[in-house]
């Protein structure tokens, strides 16, 4: 071998292996586990969540590498704060109200009954103090949230009975958790707390009268339609439910200026990606519930809702009565309840009731 | 120099040399003209496209180096288009009705009168074809676009005297522009179009009786509460005012897949910050117009809602008339309306109507 040559060779071999080893320089992995609330590819909440962590992998281009684990395989979905508090994993994707038990501010971050539809929590996040409150509560907890995700409002729910005044819910079984279940309980009803994969038997079974779970595109999956003839709207206990993504906060302070911004990006992006597929996927399941399955749709009735919307006052004050930031973070929420959510009145909801009624539909 | 020595060397000293030159090739840059149709710092339409310009270059790290031109900088508002399309720039930020008179496919892409709200333009837009029609239109004008913005369901408008039936309508000359003036047109009244600064002084005269604007945050600042009295609710003509980006296509296929990723992610923050942006403004300045201005809420009763949902519906049916394609994008934005937009009527705004009723707001 000449000398020339082997230089050569030798040169271009390592400048190739630099070539390789560089960008890895540049662009240092980091791992991120992601842990979630949802099942593996459950329609709507799992997808999304899947969704998320691809997109922050491609949008870092890999800087980010991301292990994305659907509830139950790696901790339970309960778990998943926990999980990332501790720094065990450095993600979870879930509805902070599931932590309300750790503290009730976290419940205005996912929904509160009678509280804010997507628009009205997407203004508060992001204009109305929301975000500063969610990374306050966070701060105690080393957490730091930002949303990824809403389902909309949530139709009232499956019966085999007519409501047609409060008495009617008096001693009624009725899965329905969280807050919207502590209304219920004011009603006089009995709320029952069933994973999503129990309902459907314990409707069938009679175990239980009637349930909630989310809206059209997702109960027709679990057959509901099977189980009860009447599917009430509107629902009042969960108005605009957002999901959020919650870093361990010792993570997140590690992360490039870059890496922080192309992860809220990514999840303001999913943000108004699940909501617009669960509205698009509830017009489109609606309308086959009620032509293909005979599904029977009723209103809540004004005495229905007045009876609603006293005992959901008193759920709120209740929560808001835990500590100062439980009372901050609610006061915060229902201040944009007043007047974003009196706006709304003005604009898309009168505009919808008036379109709709010219169009018949 | 011993051979091991030197051989060792080269190699440490090419790496080196490769090292340092990897990110300069991988980041190298890109220029990126943006022009707009808004005003330099115009709360609301200038800002947020000042602010979605900003995040390209944040977003990509630099990579993408953005010049922003607001209207008349560069070019003239409405030569934003051809500007992009003959490749003189790279993008504009638009409402992409104003291409209108090139090809009325491009109107459904902002508003349409009794068309979709925000919600229900972008589950069209992101699950029920709008966005690969919007790339289809696009592909006849050499533009890539998407959207970057919504400003929500307008007001109304502001009237010197109560409409109380279509008839009152009749010879009003109102400044109002596009489809929502032919709508006009057609039940009676003379459309006029202003731009934004001329609007004010022609009230104020008399050249004109009455104007929309957008709502209640951005017409606070055309003091329009000072020349007409009455505020009405809801309007019709711009339910749902998608604003996009447009990109030279060219341009856009010049891209690597990295910064077409971060581009449709930041385009995707920006359409929900915005709308978020003026949902909250709207609610804060509308409770403002009424206590501390005095001005005078009022509702379009159902009659004259039924004229305008008529002539409406012609104006939709003359539009989507014009070609294949224009029938294309009118059908499935119909399509939408009716499957999403009914389904609108049991979610948000029953759910509106109701817990507001109850809270008396």
């Amino acid at each position: 071998m000449e000398r020339r040559k082997f230089l050569k060779t030798a040169a271009g071999g390592t400048v190739g292996a630099a070539a390789l080893a560089a960008p890895a320089v540049a662009q240092e992995r980091t791992d991120m586990v992601i842990v979630s609330t949802w099942g593996r590819d459950f329609p709507g909440l799992g997808t999304s969540a899947q969704r998320l962590a691809a997109r922050i992998e491609e949008l870092t281009e890999g800087r980010i590498a991301v292990q994305y684990f659907a509830a139950g395989e790696r901790v339970g979905a309960f778990d998943s704060f926990d999980e990332v508090a501790s720094g065990n994993a450095q993600a979870y994707i879930a509805a902070d109200y599931y932590w309300k038990g750790k503290h009730p501010g976290w419940a205005p971050f996912t929904a509160v009954p009678f509280g804010l539809t997507y628009n009205e929590i997407d203004a508060w996040m992001k204009f109305g103090g929301g975000q500063e409150l969610l990374d306050k509560i966070g701060a105690e907890f080393g957490i730091k949230g930002m949303p990824c995700g809403n389902t909309g409002v949530q139709k009232g729910g499956w019966f085999n009975k007519e409501i047609n005044s409060p008495e009617d819910l008096k001693g009624l079984k009725m899965r329905i958790p969280g807050l919207g279940g502590d209304v219920m309980a004011k009603v006089g009803a009995s709320p029952v707390s069933l994973p999503g994969g129990q309902i459907y038997e314990n409707l069938v079974s009679g175990a239980i009268d009637a349930t909630e779970w989310v809206g059209p595109w997702n109960d027709f999956f679990l057959k509901l339609y099977e189980a009860a003839k009447y599917y009430y709207w509107p629902g009042m206990h969960e108005p605009g439910s957002q999901l959020s993504l919650g870093l361990n906060a010792e993570f997140w302070g590690s992360l490039s200026q870059s890496d922080k911004n192309i992860i809220t990006s990514a999840s303001a992006e999913e943000n108004a990606m699940q909501a617009a597929e669960t509205n698009y996927n509830n017009g489109i399941y609606l309308t086959r519930l009620v032509n293909e399955y005979g599904v029977e749709l009723r209103e809540f009735n004004d005495d229905v809702y007045e009876a609603f919307g006293e005992a959901a006052t008193e759920v709120i004050e209740e929560a808001r009565d835990h500590s100062p930031l439980a009372a901050e973070i609610f006061d915060s929420f229902l201040a944009v309840r007043d007047n974003v959510g009196s706006y709304t009145n003005y604009a898309d909801a009168s505009y919808v009731v008036k379109r709709n009624r010219f169009l018949g539909i």
